[in-house]
């Protein structure tokens, strides 16, 4: 079942607001197995909606509409849709006495121009709106189904939980189809280089039209995501060995199934050691540290962390030699072992993880260039080290580091 | 001038992704004076790509596309516009051996799928893509001009500031009339307060049609976006008087014009001072020095920064006596103040500050709730606390706090 999304309003246009709702809704239809064929987002404008509705037809089975059902002079939505599909608008009354006293107990007075949010296109559902005043509406017209709900997210959150992907799904169980998927996480390897790992397994799916995979990289993973669209229950058990195959492409660099993060993953191993961290970060700058604490309950694990940013605290605070640092340099894998090893004694910690690095955009030294970043760890069994360079922005370099960091960690740490 | 956006990859339309760039580049090119008439998402397939076009071209004089550049087989935005415009595709040479000289100096093997990142449509100029491999490009086709880029956020940016965006502005600025914009930025204050403070300016601009006023609130931040057009370039100064105005009305919660940000405000005022900075922070876990360490230079300033996440560390780094703590609470204004002054102490830094707060979802004591946090600060003149309470979830309410205590060091530092 093809569904379209389309969004109506100039402040989605013009970047003043974040369309959000796009991707919330395509999350959720996606997730209840229909195909989103496309996402439209146009303004306030008759034309425009009526020439979006010329589009979006032939290509869809659903349509959802969202916006443009307030109650000022640019909400035009339900009129151009009554125009363009001939049917007319009529009050619902029932709609209307509850507006009336929604607006009563909040004791504040119904503008006139609220009264068009109790508009319906005759012969359509209403979808009530239990947080707000404009009334969504369900259709079908020449063998599409359309949604139409407002844009305030919390109002259409409501009402696609409540009635539209009810109905939805009750059309979809009919047919026995359902979409099986999983999104596989792995940092540590680029793009391409994973692609070509798992080649033989892309050329494998290929003759398997109901399987897809994607590479969804960012700066710092790669996601793929696998999906089936299955018909019978034993093909679950099929969708499963997929799974375990393509996690064998990817070896020690997946980490895990979207939506865990890496800190998670990290902490939990952690946890069930019952062991406790310690982490001195110097060119990460307290980003390690920061994505360990967003997890709740990070601080049963991580006893703390020193960032001494400035040289001279390594010296005083984790008592680095200065000839450690005269022979091989403040960016270097003795220094980053250093840094680890003293946080992980002076704290009594399980382990212990350090960075320390050139991000740019001056700095480095004859011992390492810009871009040049350490990392050091220190467990009961000893210590390691890792050496990576990287020509990225300041920002985005630190944002490798602090991955690099934790992925450093998550290999040391056998589970 | 009529700008659609079109962006590219079943990411987007099944909601893994949200569609950042499609708000970023319709701001931009708002910003720039075009009209942005629609922003359209397909998948990566082929007919949905051509089918987009055939809707685009005639209700466009310039498309932007982004997305599916990319090296593997699902990235095929490139070969549909060549076959859909009948412009061949052939190989960027310079381009290719810059490829080449990308992967050689970060030491990795560059993949056989690489190379159709340097493939442009011919007639085409290239857009130089500086922090990527898939190059971007530049064509007109049938009167309508096409830019092309690929869909990471960091790279789209750069080629919009660099290249799409001046190309475009040659071709607006012949028009003579030109807008004059103003964001101001604070902090400290909701948006409502801010509104009413703000209503005598909004009052007045009423009369003046071609002034705009819009509040940006985030859960930081209010931004204020003040807008101009003009004809005349007697205009401008005109328009700094209404920018001192709005200023006065915020107050002390302004603190800078867009882009700025509050860190690189804290930091060039210590910068000025020449003076330096100590953290100890707990339950912002490491986010406010990260902040200050996104900002080139800043460790000329911040000498370090430790983390206490478990209480004990209060102790023996800080030796804040057990008694403070079990007379106060370990989350209250006279442990923030000793962290601060301790800190300060410790590592002889001019200015301190320190946070300690129940973040979430579980915590809290007898002495202080979930979603306290207490800041601290001290300077040669002395130390001074401040107190909060945020019901937001773990991750804004550390947000806020850190945004917060970085906003007291600003109004301690007069300037």
């Amino acid at each position: 079942m093809r569904a379209s999304i389309l969004t109506i309003g100039d402040e989605l246009l013009i970047g003043q607001v974040l369309n959000s709702n796009a991707q919330w809704i395509g999350s959720k239809l996606t997730d209840l197995g229909l195909n989103v064929a496309q996402q439209l987002t146009v303004g306030d404008n008759s034309k425009a909606i009526t020439e979006a509705l010329d589009y979006l037809r032939p290509r869809s089975d659903v349509i959802l509409i969202g916006g443009g059902l307030g109650p000022t002079h640019d909400d035009i939505t339900l009129e151009v849709l009554s125009k363009y599909l001939k049917m007319p608008q009529e009050y619902d009354h029932d709609w209307l006495a509850q507006m009336t006293g929604y607006f009563k107990s909040r004791n504040r007075p119904m503008a006139e121009s609220n009264k068009k949010q109790a508009l319906l296109l005759k012969g359509s559902t209403r979808i009530d709106n239990d947080c707000g005043t404009a009334a969504g509406q369900y259709f079908t017209s020449d063998k599409v189904q359309y949604f139409v709900f407002p844009g305030v997210p919390h109002e259409m959150k409501s009402m696609m939980e409540r009635f539209i992907a009810p109905t939805l799904q009750k059309q979809l169980t009919k047919t026995g189809e359902h979409i099986l998927k999983q999104t596989l996480l792995t940092t540590g390897i680029g793009e391409s280089m994973l692609a070509e790992r798992c080649d033989p397994f892309v050329q494998k799916i290929k003759s398997m039209p109901n399987v897809s995979l994607s590479f969804l990289p960012s700066s710092i993973l790669v996601k793929l995501r696998l999906q089936m669209t299955a018909t019978k229950h034993e093909q679950d058990t099929e969708f499963d060995k997929l799974i375990d195959e393509l996690k064998n492409c990817c070896g020690k660099d997946f980490y895990g199934f979207d939506p865990i993060t890496l800190e998670e993953i990290v902490l939990s191993k952690l946890k069930a050691e019952g062991a406790t961290l310690a982490i001195a970060e110097s060119c990460t700058g307290g980003l390690v540290t920061h994505r360990l604490t967003q997890v709740p309950g990070a601080s049963s694990v991580l006893k703390g962390t020193i960032v001494p940013y400035q040289t001279v605290l390594k010296h005083e605070e984790l008592e680095i030699p200065p000839r450690t640092i005269d022979t091989h340099g403040v960016v270097s894998e003795q220094v980053a072992k250093a840094m680890a090893w003293a946080i992980q004694k002076k704290w009594s910690t399980t382990y212990a993880i350090s960075t320390t690095g050139y991000l740019g955009p001056s700095g480095g030294d004859k011992f390492a260039k810009v871009g040049t970043i350490c990392l050091g760890f220190a467990g009961p069994n000893g210590m390691s080290a890792k050496t990576f360079y990287m020509e990225a922005n300041r920002e985005r370099a630190k944002e490798r580091a602090a991955q690099a960091a934790l992925d450093l960690l998550r290999r040391e740490l056998k589970s």
